[in-house]
């Protein structure tokens, strides 16, 4: 079997990271890397990690070409991936979609955070939200579907969401947590703050340098909340760290009345991601670190009973454009086909 | 007027870095800096920063020579401060100790989590508490008493503990705080871990890396609770990030009853930090960055109302080993002995 | 197929590495990793990038154990693998040694620089070199010889020397070079110094640092002599800088005689390592990074010519752990047992 | 005394670390800090290590307020020093030029390296040439010609051709240097790129990273030959590192017929440098780190005999943007203004 796969937004850090996740997997074929911006240029004159593995040159954006593709990978900015999918979908493609577009179940929430009118409500309903571990039925669902002969659509989640999750989501869903705010400080690289050259993303300005930003504002909270289902209560504060792969989130999460002590919290993780190939959960004081995971579509996940002050303190640790992004589109193509969760995604970070 | 000043312990990180501003300092002279291990080798052989500087060496600790001193700095590890710091004090000098021995104001809670019992119980009530923006008059009357021919003792604010309370102090102050878990997630550079060359400092472990440590148990957790009032209620996480110098500590603040707005929150931490000349309130949606601090005695704040959950999120950024250490324990010293604030602590850390 | 694999010595850089290739190689299986002062431990507890990839646990040195290996990769100290080396070669084994025992052909060479006798000198007579694209022959009369039944020995070319000559060998290969000095300037990630923690690998003595070391008498040097046939004629000097993976080396080469330009230049290069499928010759203007063949058995090359002063500049980027020890072991093992060379080595390099 | 200092092209690296030292400096008052692109900001805006230290705003050039200074930096490109620094200098002003167009003493050298006319050629002929350690003398002229009250002007040396000249010029004026090419191969920083956010500057595509670049026709080639008088036998390549501050040079000189040991080239170092109070040469096998001038304006220096190939190979590290750029320009004001050579430029680096 070979899946032709194509990669909309190729030259950016998400986009050019699927397209190695697909060259290194073996079912898809990477038929198809666009940016208008660079079309005519080898992969490997940008990005030259490809130099000696591949030839293959950026080409324009071609909807024709796209609509011959099995999967396309969207890495786009929000609103384009509204404006590219639904036209797709129809073509019987399945759409890995890597923007914020498709996330945000309420078209409401979508347009209060990103100011925009949302213009593919229909399609945003039909979508499965990409996040494996926890909702892994929608994505069996169109499954069958995709099966069937039908396209489909997949709006994956976020990196801050994907971690932040991962950590959280054990806790909720066994009804530990209690009432107050949750607070999520997650620490990203630079590279979740893009490709484009800018006074954030200078080496000087980023060197030996950590910082907050996006402070009581930043437009991953309202996803977080949807999938940990805490609408109102998340104060989510990223932050930004002198390194160019990985992610921790750490989770605050007040108790409720169920007693914890950390035994009881280490079973409901190990048995929460008994089944997911692609998290592990620390235990014995063990933290996760974000250099364990880089590169990879890993998540190393602890949660920590604080009994001086009676919360979790849960933590996650992802590569911000591997898991966090282009790694779990293209574990969601593979439920999506049918393949093994870890086709392609078996690699393993490097050593200290 | 030349101020007679000992470093005991200087070959750790901040031990060094205190020999460092001493030599900058207009009115203290460094006359000793003792280490056994190295004594007898240059500042310079360790430290190559002091070649061209000095040719000052390490010296073997020698309790007569540090008695003729007007000033020592105690750099040295916890229940060392407490077994020197009683007889420096008999002798007449002013102590100046970065350790954690004379912080806890409650013996019995030092001894819970230091696990040793506290033998200098009397020293520990009358030592200053070292961390000038909060403590001054405890400094000041310190100075009187110092003025008046007698051996006084500051226990300076651990780094944590001094990035967290800038951060929150006026909020709690200015009574806007409410109930329920105060959330502090602070990110260190790996100066913090100390000079011993471990696998957590090893370069290779360290780089491109950022984990959580000391989850639920680290020992500035009552050292902040003391500080702030806010017993039981902190949930403290500290973290590492692969950078040399540099301290963020994000602290989130649930609201109580009275109204907070954003102009409200800004007016309340200039106001708060006005006669503070090392600490500069950010407004405006500036957030405070390591790099601008690093290599001084200088502290940024900011403080966001953050509407969404009802809380503040307030952010310090500090270099550890600065005003996190050596710095302040510095500037308490300049404040003993009647000087300017910030004499011999105005350097400017490099732009970018 | 299934080739059993031991790595002695598991628990340092290049033998986890080692480890990490193996583990992702399709015809190889880990069945021994030794450390006798980690015996017990699992893999993954020191190196957490292993964490849901396998449980395999460190075992203590046990000659009988290898002895039924295939082939076992020896990544220990120079003397070590003399030690050893023997009793595995006697007993059928491929032993692909990563140390620095079996390099220098001339027993003589070997006692000047490492002050040590060698006591394995015929083997030393019957080990192949490990360079795979310099001395192909003799890894493929090993070959010949492990196909029949016979135990065998490489000894791998060492970081240093694997760039600087893949550098700089087509030149002088094409006889190009002229009399003179040639200077190999080398810059190493710190992981080039080992896994001890030391002064030298601390975070905060190596970051934001660059110097040179071993300045005249690094043992790399005379390694680097023999495989370009250049005896008393290298400068070679070593510098860290603060990155962990990645070696590139600067060689300026004097040229001789033959007129040289850009485009003879380039073909020379190009048609040296055509059938090198880890090499990529990069014209044009581009110049190699380390970051391009990061975690990868890849190496990057260009030559300049510099009409300025008659000379050739010519640059290698490899992962100093990667191409530069594990990887190219694993390279030499692929040959000796007739697999594709790049079996296990596909990997792609982390984008940016 | 207040000497009125301006600075032009504040907002860059060399121009805002020339407003860094002046603020430190006991004599010079910053008056002026131009940017046309950034008038009306403050400086703290941009970078926020001068919050709490100045509220200095950018002006826009204004030649009329230029010329009440009593001494102006320019940090231009390259051509625009040449059509302002004529006026100020007939305005009386004492300028410190960083740039490169008052360097190159034949204008026709400028001309082929920067292909550009040279404009002020007349300027060029009276102006001295700002490395204080290797020309004093020209320095002192102009502070006699400045003290009868005209303005006068000084072309600083390049970052790189500042370390590669203290590293090898002892040896060359001792008359130890044979024949041949003289290979430096030099390691900057990341500042030394410039502030401009380019692919080159940005975190995700520096970090992780060594790699050589302008080989064979970087700019600083026909400066480094002037200064140490060997036209066309210098190979300089230099190279980028993930660092901010810092460059390091080695140089390897061929040896001539003056017979050399390590003590007597000791003795060359020390002793030529022995009233340079910036210049400290290492002994005994140590070598210049670059962290450990980091922000200063020092510069380390060794020198090491290499018996096996009969060279010196020579090495010094400096901050590219203090020593190898406005901090030189400070020092070299100094000598003309004739205060100490070292006033303002006091600061010790970061220990470790």
């Amino acid at each position: 079997m070979s899946i032709r796969a194509g990669v909309v937004g190729a030259a950016g850090f998400a986009g050019i990271e699927a397209a190695r996740f697909i060259l290194g997997h073996p079912e898809f074929e990477l038929v198809a890397a666009t940016s208008n911006e660079l079309a005519g240029k080898r992969l490997a004159d940008l990005y030259p990690n490809f130099e000696g593995v591949t030839d293959l040159v950026f080409s324009a954006h071609d909807e024709a070409q796209l609509d011959t593709c099995d999967v396309v990978f969207l890495a786009v900015p929000h609103t384009a991936a509204i404006a590219q999918a639904p036209a797709l979908v129809k073509a019987g493609v399945a759409v890995i979609d890597l923007s914020a577009d498709f996330r945000l179940k309420d078209p409401a929430v979508y347009e209060q955070w990103y100011q925009v009118k949302h213009t593919a409500t229909d399609l945003l309903a039909e979508a499965a939200f990409g996040l494996p571990e926890l909702f892994r039925d929608g994505l069996e669902a169109l499954a069958a579907k995709h099966a069937a002969g039908e396209g489909v659509l997949v709006g994956c989640a976020g990196c801050y969401p994907t971690a932040t999750s991962l950590a959280a989501a054990p806790a909720f869903r066994a009804g530990l947590a209690g009432e107050g705010p949750v607070v999520a400080d997650a620490v990203s690289g630079v590279s979740g703050a893009g490709k484009k050259a800018t006074e954030r993303t200078h080496f000087c300005f980023a060197d030996e340098n950590v910082e907050a930003y996006g402070v009581a504002n930043h437009r991953h909270t309202p996803e977080i909340e949807q999938i940990l289902g805490i609408e109102g209560r998340l104060v989510f504060t990223p932050h930004l760290a002198p390194l160019d792969r990985g992610l921790l989130s750490t989770v605050t999460i007040p108790l409720g009345s169920t007693p914890v002590d950390q035994a009881a919290l280490d079973e409901v993780y190990q048995s929460f991601y008994q089944n997911a190939p692609l998290v592990t959960v620390l235990t014995g004081g063990k933290q996760p670190k974000t250099s364990s995971v880089a590169g990879t579509c890993r998540a190393h996940v602890a949660a920590v009973y604080n009994a001086h002050a009676n919360v979790i303190v849960a933590t996650c640790a992802i590569d911000n454009v591997g898991k966090g992004a282009a790694g779990q589109g293209v574990q969601c193509a593979n439920i999506v086909f049918g393949l093994p969760e870890t086709a392609g995604l078996d690699l393993i970070a490097i050593p200290a």
